[in-house]
């Protein structure tokens, strides 16, 4: 065990939101603020930038009750940011105004909650912070629906939305089928690079009533083909449900969405959407038949009503395991989450993987989980995903709405 | 109370499905097996189709605890349609064919489910039978998202239509706040000539958070004040988000979506959608800001996952009342509800509405229940939708995803 390393904490959260990124804030923020060598808890206004802006909240101000509703509150209540920072070697500014800020507030840990390049923000400041031989504990906390993150078994949040997604999905198939005229339906799901959610669609289909067909990222994306699979289920069953992945792509590595748009996010990533109606149009007009486009859309990350509280609990436990390392010395890793699959049944490790492995790689669908015809699952993706969505929450509620934290947000 | 008259009893679905239209379905179904009046319970298969094309399912040969998942099962399962009807007395092809199979079959009840459409075709019906001497007694089953039925106080499918738009809305409303840059998002929502389910959006706003603006087809639109709108939040707030009816039409009645489809159903109604987007490009032209078009499409008329207790039990009691009525002697009667708000608590009666009062008039929301500016809802509309999305069903779950009902479909 390291010597006790006494100062204040700052959390912050990072890039999309998700159902259970509070879950994860919360883990973090109860375990700080009950941790005695922590002398403040301090949450970053949008992730990075409540840094170098100098704006902080006072976690110690908050009532525990309004802190503990940030279990079942979607998107991050701190506010986020997709602000990406130059390598300290070649442009320091950023990190000498951290430093600053660190200093100012005598910051000796630092969590972070987010994806693929949050880790690698994270991993940036770590390194910085060691080089000036300024003492601060930097662990990361994984967050991502995408459930692209390198290193750990899952993400918190990708179970939430997965679950919202299948149930979505069979909640569609069911209407979609209600006419006695054909129907196409096309339903648009988030995934940039990797097809998890989009591939989760298949729980739909293999326990009730879900897409025929499901096109991923991880494979090249062919529109004969896709025309062709289509046409056929049509012409056998009159109703065909079409599930893609916003990231599909020619063999060209081309998004076949990329003609829509020309705009891309702070990091350089072509923003995608708006899919589901172009191919809707292009099978209109192809086959003839009655064809809709649904894009799930912010819906599938933020559907707190319908989370996994197998993932409210992980995320949880995520914020609250980063805290516990911090505190025992531990610097420079991310949470990550080990599968256990003793007697068949799923249970989960946490782990600690450095920082440095898990940024800016993305992890996808193994090929042998994706069918030979690259138009549906398999078996094995439906074992990895179906523990992960488990469990009903209480969600508190007023009036049957929802009931989400109401934080005061004292700036420090 | 009249003759007792013993027959087999034909129940069919209308019109778009909703969370708990076969709830309604279970209602009457259950009752009908039970009532000793009724010799057989047939289901027909999409609505009228059903009947003309004699396809008929023995309800009889269903195993009762599949038949009871029906009460938070989506759609409507025995298959629905958009069939108009000729008038009786214009033309009569349909009507001998009809009175053909309720012969075929000594069919002495039928049941129809739906909105102002159905409650037509189903007066027609009776009206037909009355006319050639065929005793059957017909009664009508409220539905519909939009609450757009005349002669009742609400429709079943409107609160849980309306819980889950509130819903998503407050989940989206946390979404569409979370970075640190300007966000404009516009969601579009269901509701042809009606605003109820556009104007239930305002209970996010009420109770936690959502819409700054809510646009109904009410009122006329206006493209300039709507920029204007937009604008004046934007600047305070730097985001923005609105709720659009698909509805909304300028002043000389056009729709606002007209340009964009000329697609009809089969009732020739101009078919919607694609409203969202188009707003957003011209909110993004004009403002220059980051916009969002959402459009909650099919999913808020299928979302049983997050049906309100209250519209499944209305639902459900609906139907019970309608064979209870007609094996009493009634005939030519929709069943309504009639609301009691006895010491400030919700308390709704059903009553009995004649068919031809109900069919194909329009209930719009009242003028006085829109704000003045005519881009938001006031606290009438708020009390008036609150009772009707309360309560939380028991969903029937499998692998944490819903486990619908699934029915033999033995065909008569």
């Amino acid at each position: 065990m390291s010597k006790k390393l006494i100062g204040a904490c700052i959390f912050g959260q990072s890039g999309g939101p998700t159902a259970v990124i509070n879950a994860s804030a919360y883990g973090v923020i109860r375990t700080a603020l009950d941790a005695e060598e922590i002398t403040k808890v301090y949450g970053a206004a949008h992730g990075i930038r409540g840094v170098l802006d100098d704006k902080l909240y006072v976690m110690d101000e908050e009532d525990p009750k309004e802190l503990e509703l940030l279990l079942h509150t979607p998107s991050s209540e701190l506010g986020s940011c997709r602000y990406k920072m130059a390598d300290p070697e070649v442009d320091d500014t950023d990190y000498r105004r951290i430093l600053e800020i660190f200093k100012k507030y005598n910051v000796r840990y630092f969590f972070y909650n987010g994806g693929n390049d949050s880790m690698d923000t994270c991993n940036k400041i770590s390194r910085y912070m060691e080089s000036v031989g300024y003492e601060c504990r930097v662990m990361g906390v994984p967050k991502t629906i995408d459930n692209d993150l390198f290193g750990t078994d899952h993400c918190p949040g990708f179970g939430s939305a997965a679950k919202y997604i299948a149930t979505s999905c069979m909640e569609i198939s069911k209407d979609s089928r209600v006419y006695d005229n054909g129907m196409i339906t096309i339903v648009e799901i988030m995934g940039r690079h990797a097809g998890w959610l989009a591939a989760s669609s298949g729980l739909a289909s293999y326990f009730g009533s879900g897409p025929d067909l499901i096109y991923l990222p991880e494979t090249d994306f062919d529109m004969d083909q896709f025309f062709a699979d289509i046409e056929r289920v049509y012409h056998k069953n009159g109703k065909v449900l079409v599930a893609v992945s916003e990231g599909i792509h020619y063999a060209d590595g081309s998004f076949v969405s990329e003609a829509k748009t020309s705009a891309t996010d702070g990091f350089g990533h072509a923003q995608l959407g708006g899919l589901a109606s172009m191919l809707a149009n292009l099978v209109k007009a192809k086959t003839g038949a009655k064809v809709r486009g649904i894009e799930l859309s912010l819906l599938q990350r933020c559907a707190a009503h319908i989370a996994s509280e197998t993932d409210i609990e992980e995320a949880y436990s995520a914020g609250k395991r980063a805290v516990e390392e911090a505190v025992k010395g531990t610097t420079g890793y991310m949470v990550a989450f080990h599968r256990q699959m003793d007697d068949g049944k799923y249970r989960c490790e946490l782990t600690l993987v450095p920082l440095a492995s898990t940024a800016n790689y993305e992890k996808k669908i193994p090929l042998a989980w994706i069918n030979d015809e690259h138009n549906g699952v398999k078996q094995e993706l439906i074992d990895y995903v179906l523990p992960l969505i488990q469990g009903e929450p209480a969600i508190p509620r007023e009036h049957s709405l929802p009931r989400y934290a109401r934080l005061k947000k004292v700036l420090a």
